[in-house]
């Protein structure tokens, strides 16, 4: 099925424990469609200034994401500037420049309009809500948030909630927007609000599904080898939303495959700067993943 | 096969977010032994002061665990008082009067000294190696430790784990004791000492097996209903070793699911304070959410 992504494509400069990279490619949208487009065709809907080379979208295209969808401004692309330390659980925002992003208001083409799966990655529900108006018969809507719109736009992002399938959150996020320390008990309070599935994304520590018929927790993926964690929860989403457009029905068990592919797809991410990992691998290396990973968890 | 442990048999006062009990049965051994003893017979070694009620020797001697290594010295038990706060990730400890545990000196009875599985809970190594010495001949070693004894005992415990097979950490106590942040170098650093297997706990977030062929994280059970944290990670540990107990090997896939009975004894210990939890349920309770918890991760 078809899958749409609308969100950010951003130039990074990121320091980690393990080294540092600057303006790099990166963005919730950038990661977002890469790690989908390991499962199928992706639409991307985002917008960039005129510095942005014309090489990534070529390479973005050659990964059968399709750009049309891509806006040029006049100005400059959105840039983000962060560290982590320690463990890397959280990033430091060091310095952010909305630039062209700051007054992004999509415009789906035409031909985008029958998308069936669509994901609206971070940023402010009412943009989120403008973007699902021009969708027209959407079978499956995921959208994530950050905790700027949960402190600045809490009512229309509760508002869209009643619109949409899946809320993505991650744990810091979801015990923001309710109040409530216990996820489990977080979650749920989420699940009053109108979406059928709530993801709460705890990075290193895995991810956890909710649904009104029951609570999954999924670890991470073990690894020793973690260079850059900038991307890991739009590639989570990528990877679960890609693998949602491959089929048919999106019940629990078929969620929580989703979710294993999630994880997967944020354990290459994490492996190198931007895309770097991820333009190494195949189908093949995550799904040879995917197999260590449900090996791991017969207990 | 005989299963042995030997701790600290504590009075705790606690407060937590739920609520609080004071002057309740508790101590390493204690969660421990009541977690095991739902899959066989445990032995149990420790002491207490005079003060020490009949009753709860008696209450463990009906959960068939063996309490003839429970000395009793002259002087009050062991006391602590702690609070958590938030998640419950973390205690604070308010106060601790070691009392008759502080000149703890374990001595095995003759008929404890054929033990085949060893569990030394949370010591000083010199009195955990102490105890080694006083069985003939183990078939599975497994010891836990502190941060306390990281910081005052390093090569003491260095020693300790070139005699043990399995180390039983935290995450924070795993990073003490390595330098590295990351958990999976960390356990890799800690196999190099001597075990052929290092748990690492996670607390809300489950626990991982390092062994030299590979590494499984595992989630922990998701609940809403976090009453009180102190002994779980004791009871964590019982219901790994009571399952290993039942076992004839002892190889990754035993492990694993060792590591998820012990996620389950953990789950129901944290429902209530004490040992409140575990005098409610049996051994079937444990199995229906293993096999809930099975089921999860199919994925």
């Amino acid at each position: 099925m078809s899958l749409i992504v609308v969100g950010s494509i951003a130039f990074d400069s990121v320091e980690t424990p393990a080294g540092r990279a600057d303006d790099v490619l990166g963005g919730s949208a950038t990661y977002f469609s890469y790690a989908a487009s390991f499962f199928g065709p992706v639409r991307l809907v985002g917008v960039v200034g005129s510095d942005f080379p014309t090489a990534f979208r070529e390479m973005l295209e050659k990964r059968n994401v399709d750009t049309a969808g891509l806006e040029v401004a006049p100005g400059k692309t959105f840039r983000w500037r962060g560290s982590y330390q320690g463990a890397m659980n959280a990033a430091q925002t060091l310095a952010v420049e909305l630039n062209v992003f700051g007054s992004f208001d999509p415009k789906l083409p035409e031909k985008f309009r029958d998308s069936e799966l669509v994901f609206l990655a971070n940023g402010s529900p009412q943009v989120q809500g403008r973007v699902l108006d021009q969708v027209r018969r959407p079978r499956l809507v995921v959208a994530d948030t950050m905790n700027f719109y949960i402190d600045s736009a809490r009512e229309p992002l509760i508002q869209l909630m009643s619109r949409i399938d899946g809320m993505v959150l991650n744990d810091e996020e979801a015990r923001m927007l309710t109040g409530i320390t216990n996820l489990v008990a977080a979650g749920r309070r989420v699940l009053a609000w109108g979406p059928k599935f709530v993801v709460i994304k705890k990075g290193e520590h895995g991810a956890m599904l909710v649904t009104p018929t029951g609570v999954a927790t999924l670890p991470a993926y073990p690894t020793d080898r973690v260079i850059d964690p900038t991307g890991a929860g739009d590639s989570f989403a990528g990877g679960m939303m890609g693998y949602l457009a491959t089929q048919k029905t999106f019940d629990e068990a078929h969620l929580r495959r989703a979710l294993a592919y999630g994880t997967v797809a944020a354990s290459f991410n994490v492996e190198d700067f931007s895309l770097n990992r991820f333009q190494q691998i195949s189908r093949a290396d995550i799904d040879r993943r995917l197999d260590e990973y449900v090996k791991m968890l017969v207990v």
